[in-house]
């Protein structure tokens, strides 16, 4: 009998996160403040981030301990399953071993609630009442609604407008769970009201959702922010992806020679693959391949300056070091929302830049081929989001059928695409295009890149 | 540390369906031929199901083997999780335990491909090249398209016109799985044409979208139906879901004193409690309680005599012995749409008729009340169909709190409510309703059973 699936007892799941920070080869370049080019310091985080969570952001610690408040919730669907795709193997006809981990089973249907829920506790622990952010699509939103209720604080999302009328799943998903959702821009922030005074009709932009959220959560008693992706202490709670995985690996008697992941902020496959690529730095593994995807139509590391920029389109945010392609740039809509993001985690661009994982762009329609593929042999609907791994990870099993290799491929599958169908549809029906790298965009993007040292 | 999770290895996982037809305590009414009124023989039944699925409607074999093809698709979900409600049970401070096992995390979001799989393998064993089916609302055209794709079998759904317009996305999802979906009525058919004839716009109904499919299934070449309840084989394929539920609940060192469900055609539910009524029929268990749920606006069990009756509205089907509203009834727009159908199982109203089995009628409002409560505590996004189930354990675990008894409560949770997100809408808006038992108008369509020799 085949074993496609391996479960992980709830007794063996890993009680600790995995810290990356005191593993690297070189230490990450300083996140600087903007008004001064030095680099932040806690306090300067403190109006909006609880300081357990800033402590986490610049940790040298190699494990943090997962508070049992949250593990006893991530029990609640952790941990995940690890699939042996054997249905899709065979319709490759390749020799390569095709492993996928798979985030779609939590509540909210994808990885996000890993760190949503530990955000959750640390800003509860510390008398946080409410907790502000916003959202794209909704992804996100959703899953701190969730561990809102799991927890007990209010939670008040500002999701673009345009996501709000269109995409009505989502917010209804946040309003069960018992959270506020309100399109941006609104009226309840400064950011807000002075555009909507320009553009009554503004669609929004996540840019300005961010702003509308800080705004808000800098002003208000008891109120905090709380980011999704990008910053340290998010890629820290995700790792519990990959340190199950390594031990689920080890029950399939195996080990990856390829990790195959979508990077929009990067929060799930850093998750998945930190835990791995300790192996690589140690020697232990070396000739591990750790290959990011992006979408051609928002190629921050294939395309962009490894360069300081804001994380939001505001220019509210302290300044990271990215491959970006500019706080200003708004990507073509393509329908994989959580990868129309102009810079990427901080972790994952030095990483890059040390040349320990890799990168790759694909375009928009065959990753909807791949995810078809997908859907109709091992069953899963996809989010557009892992489409862009599997259509990686299809290439590189191709690879192998033709050199003859049985490699390992292992997918960081971030969850279920059944809030997206509608891209599926456009797909099917012929109306999906490709959308070019937006070159002149971002050329004009970057011009306006923030004026600091260049470390 | 508490589990929530209850997995099983995949070693372990039931390689047997069971079926209780050799171990009721008396026989189960015949099924009618409608011409002859006398009971149908397999012959009769050819033109529409392969003959192993005949073989397995009439199986006197206690235990019938899960063919290794089938197994082997169900390890891409299976088993499924036995998890216990902490959150649920401390919100409502119950000395009960609640344990609940979660069928939501197939590749369709329900139980329904327990047998769509088994009924696709069986055709394609028999040379079947097409199956066509009905769906309502989409749950199990869905599965069956999913089933379609793996075995490499081409179906097509007729899917009542009203919601083929207004729920696109169940409609998509079969269609990224490769199935031809169209509204029904449609011209395909004469029993299409005839209603399109009178009405060209007619939104359709359930028993209209089975005489479509009925018609087709018989009137071509290597084509087959298929049905997604009621009848004995269907039952008989989803007792994975109880025999898995049985291991599970012996690794928690627990036993169900209660075990409730919801009942439409009651394929889920009987899954689920069969394995263990067993032991209630035997005397092993003899004070074992078993709860089927149904909406007070289609109250088949509570409601209906136990009489011969069509399963579809157009009376082209044998006639089964049910309690039932009359086989013209169309249930009032609950949003529970798997819970509007006018009849039940066979096996389920046998063994109601015996007393071995209990059954309440629930409104609708209460149900969603009980869904946002679940949704509060476990995370999970019930489909309105177990949001009756819900309801009526936690009314059960309320009840221990006052008599302090620590019973142990078993659900059985078919699915999650990713396409339902708008019934959660309109109950948070207020914009939802109860429906009371329509009594006149299931008068008037009890008026047209058939007349056949009553039993």
């Amino acid at each position: 009998m085949e074993r496609t699936q391996y479960f992980l007892d709830q007794k063996k799941m890993p009680t600790h996160w995995y810290n990356i920070l005191p593993d690297l080869p070189e230490p990450l370049p300083p996140v600087l403040h903007p008004g001064t080019g030095k680099p932040v310091t806690p306090d300067d985080l403190t109006p909006i981030f609880p300081m357990a969570l800033i402590q986490q952001e610049f940790s040298p610690e190699r494990y943090i301990e997962i508070p049992e408040e949250v593990q006893s919730i991530y029990r609640t669907w952790r941990p995940t399953v690890l699939h042996r795709a054997y249905r899709l193997e065979k319709d490759l006809d390749t020799p390569a071993k095709i492993f996928f981990k798979y985030e779609g089973t939590s509540q909210a249907g994808s990885h996000k609630p890993n760190t949503a829920l530990a955000q959750c506790y640390y800003n509860k622990m510390e008398g946080t009442k409410r907790i502000v952010t916003e959202t794209g699509a909704g992804q996100w939103g959703s899953a701190l609604s969730m561990a809102g209720a799991m927890f007990g604080v209010e939670i008040k999302v500002y999701m673009v407008r345009i996501s709000y009328d269109q995409k009505p799943y989502r917010r209804i998903l946040m309003e069960t769970w018992g959270a506020t959702c309100v399109p941006s821009p609104s009226k309840n922030t400064k950011a807000g009201r002075r555009v909507l005074a320009e553009d009554p009709d503004c669609p929004g932009s996540l840019g300005l959702a961010i702003s509308e959220a800080v705004e808000e959560a800098a002003s208000q008693e008891e109120t905090k922010y709380s980011l999704g992706s990008v910053l340290n202490h998010v890629m820290l709670h995700q790792t519990i992806i990959g340190e199950e995985t390594r031990m689920q690996m080890e029950m399939a008697d195996a080990y990856p020679d390829i990790i195959v992941g979508n990077v929009g902020g990067g929060s799930n496959f850093a998750g998945q693959f930190l835990p791995w690529i300790r192996d690589k730095i140690s020697g232990k593994k070396p000739d591990l391949r750790i290959i990011c995807v992006e979408p051609e139509a928002c190629p921050s590391l294939t395309k962009g300056p490894y360069t300081y920029d804001f994380g939001d389109e505001a220019g509210l945010t302290p300044l990271l070091k990215m491959y970006t392609l500019g706080h200003k740039f708004i990507p073509p809509p393509v329908h994989a929302g959580g990868l129309r993001y102009h810079g990427m985690s901080p972790i994952i661009c030095h990483l890059y830049n040390m040349g320990l994982v890799e990168a790759k762009a694909v375009a928009q329609l065959p990753t909807f081929e791949a995810g078809i593929k997908f859907a109709r042999t091992e069953g899963i609907i996809s989010a557009p989001e892992p489409c862009h791994n599997l259509k990686v990870a299809i290439d590189e099993a191709l690879h192998c059928k033709e050199t003859g290799e049985a490699k390992t491929i292992l997918i960081a599958h971030s969850g279920h695409g059944h809030f997206d169908l509608t891209s599926y549809e456009a797909y099917l029906q012929g109306r999906l295009k490709n959308y070019a790298y937006p070159e002149e965009e971002v050329k004009k993007s970057l011009a306006s890149l923030p004026k600091v040292p260049q470390t």
